[in-house]
């Protein structure tokens, strides 16, 4: 693919995206593009690694009616073509350094790495983030690195999203049992086909260039 | 472009981007490739439309040492090719609600939307956030989606990134002087080309697709 081409393909895409009010309840993402942006989120990178979030695809049309029952009746819950609620992790403290050494383990060949290092390093940053009272904000952060990242993926497939933190989380995390999963809801990112959206035509709002990004 | 080659794209793109720890301090990002970087930043989505951030891209190089000093000596923060200093908005209580309504009154066209309901939604969004505690974590959040976009961005065009959080924000806030334009520092990110870094021959670590992804 020629550089010139995909510099205006990601242009041409973010720029098509919007919020997606209303979507095509009939057409559906097909399961190869569906893998490519779940695989975006399992690739998206996160502070020193730790991966401390859970997509949670839902399928199942009772549980849909349910959340969007749970999401101020927003249309797009049920009638999108695709339903990711994205989690994160509440066992950090217990789990998250201990995954991160097993898994980094696994692959790094000999001499590759210091794990040792690695381990007193996850440690020390979880505590002083315990300590200092950051641990939460930054693992509910983290969650949108994928979450911008599956938008990008979306848009370049040509396939609409809207994205949405209007639900109350408490009840979605019943509906979804996250608890005994030690996960909790943080956004929703619903995703499928525009239709009849009196939004299309809208003209897209953003700051200018200069408004916010400033060169030193 | 072909669906299935953007498909490949993608997933290649995100397989071969990694941590950047040493960058090639002789390359250069071209002006092309740094203003698709910037602008998908400037397109991303923001929990109701606030764009609550702004991007410092720092060229200047003695600057870029004072940052080096705040960022525990890293050597993306001087050698990468460039450096953007990802802020989040200060004053939002005060200004965000004002400027969304007046970038959209300026582009909307006659008949679209319902300002005055924007505007008490807005209004109503961030006095429950401030009533609630969760204020702070929400704008903090909303800039790692640009950061997942601008990273996903980088990889497609080539471009090798580093995402930091490991710096003194006080102190980078100070150099900045991010304090009297309402901005607070809350990530970096680096760009530019891979040097002689060990690292780039160690596999992925990532959890399993089954691990991180549910269907229910």
């Amino acid at each position: 693919m020629k550089k010139d081409e995909i510099r205006k393909k990601i242009l041409e895409s973010l720029n098509w995206r919007y919020a997606t009010k209303i979507f095509d309840s009939e057409r559906k993402i097909s399961e190869d593009d569906m893998n490519v942006i779940l695989e975006s989120a399992r690739l998206s990178p996160s502070s020193i690694g730790m991966e401390m979030w859970k997509f949670i695809v839902v399928n199942n049309k009772d549980t849909r009616v349910k959340l969007r029952e749970a999401g101020y009746n927003q249309s797009q819950i049920t009638d999108a073509s695709h339903l990711i609620v994205i989690t994160y992790r509440t066992d950090s403290v217990d789990n998250l350094t201990k995954e991160r050494i097993e898994r980094t383990a696994k692959v790094l060949k000999d001499g590759q790495g210091n794990l040792e290092g690695l381990k007193s390093m996850l440690e020390n940053s979880i505590t002083q983030k315990l300590a200092d009272g950051t641990l939460d904000t930054w693992i509910k952060s983290q969650a949108y690195i994928p979450l911008g990242i599956m938008l990008e993926t979306a848009a370049m497939l040509d396939i609409d999203t809207c994205p949405m933190e209007g639900f109350n989380s408490e009840k979605v995390d019943d509906i979804l049992n996250l608890k005994e999963k030690n996960l909790k809801s943080i956004t929703m990112l619903t995703l499928g086909y525009r239709g009849a959206d009196k939004t299309i035509d809208y003209p897209k709002v953003r700051r200018d260039f200069d408004d916010v990004i400033e060169f030193i």
